[in-house]
């Protein structure tokens, strides 16, 4: 069975939310498994030197006209959250607690998270939002904030993010086919086709 | 007859060369015509405080590697150049000024000095080297490096580099099609369906 392929994001990219909805269905076709590792691009932008989209002169009025644009070539409903991009440090937190838990319920909880920022107009940046997500899937709201908090919890995200950022992850979505990066949404034709190929 | 795409590029840039490759076919098919604007990405990005990949930490990298995956993918040759990025002032003044004689013949050398570059190893930052690739497609050379030499033409070159800042121009290749703008060889799938079904 060949290794999974790595799926790093950021819960505040819009560009990562397109590709999580799509990723596990690419993957399936070829019998790959995903690996799911959401990231905090802000540290990770700290390290490179480079900056949100939206903070950007041109690039980012272009990029909120894109954003929907993108979403809807791909059939997904997205709404820009008026409050943008915003931490995600206790959305990332509540994945790794929960993965360690049940890798399954994790990976729902991190599509769950995506919809409720970029659809339902849901601010998730804190512990107590995304403990209401986590909920509305049957999780107990205060073990998902006491598992945020926890130190294991929040060592295991630095790690995470450190780990990302020695293979080279810089954005979201980035995504590893057998050590080969494909970063962006825009690049998931490629990776189908890497996928079915092994390379060109 | 509806309005030109327009499509602008500069010659350093792998990805300008990529769709510079494909566009006027793409537009042909919805009989559409394309206005070919060349740029001077380096004066652009000093409004915009961007700067050009190769000096990026990890995103450069990644980009040296992307080139010649994207390229290879959309069944194009592709060589890195030795030097790059590199001025393309002379290159730029060249298209424009043979552009006032012969579009034509002017959308032909722009594909030529692409070619050029990123296929045959050719650096065409001077413009004794313009003047070369000029001279293939039987142009005579004094003539091109007289033109673009003229200071009309230099006018000309920095109006064009203006109005396309002016339109939110911010990177290579960037394509507006009846004022909707898509960045990146990567939106060229996305490009073909705005120009079959007039937007999504």
């Amino acid at each position: 069975m060949a290794a999974p392929i790595e799926f790093y994001f950021d819960f505040s990219s819009p560009y990562g939310y397109i590709a999580a909805e799509k990723i596990d269905a690419i993957a399936a076709k070829h019998g790959r498994e995903v690996l799911w590792r959401p990231i905090l691009l802000g540290v990770v932008f700290k390290t490179t030197g480079m900056q949100a989209l939206p903070g950007i002169p041109l690039k980012g009025q272009y990029a909120l006209q894109d954003f929907p644009r993108s979403a809807r070539y791909h059939g997904l409903p997205f709404h820009q959250p008026s409050v943008f991009p915003i931490s995600t440090t206790a959305a990332v937190r509540a994945y790794y607690w929960l993965e360690a838990r049940d890798p399954k319920a994790a990976r729902a909880l991190a599509l769950a998270l995506y919809r409720a920022y970029f659809v339902d107009a849901i601010d998730i940046a804190s512990p107590d939002a995304v403990a209401g997500v986590a909920a509305k899937l049957g999780h107990v709201a205060p073990d998902v904030l006491a598992g945020l908090n926890d130190t294991a919890t929040k060592d295991r995200t630095k790690l995470e993010v450190e780990k990302a950022m020695a293979k080279g992850v810089f954005g979201s979505p980035y995504i590893l086919i057998d050590g080969e990066p494909f970063w962006g949404a825009d690049r998931l034709e490629q990776v189908e086709k890497w996928l079915a190929t092994g390379g060109w």
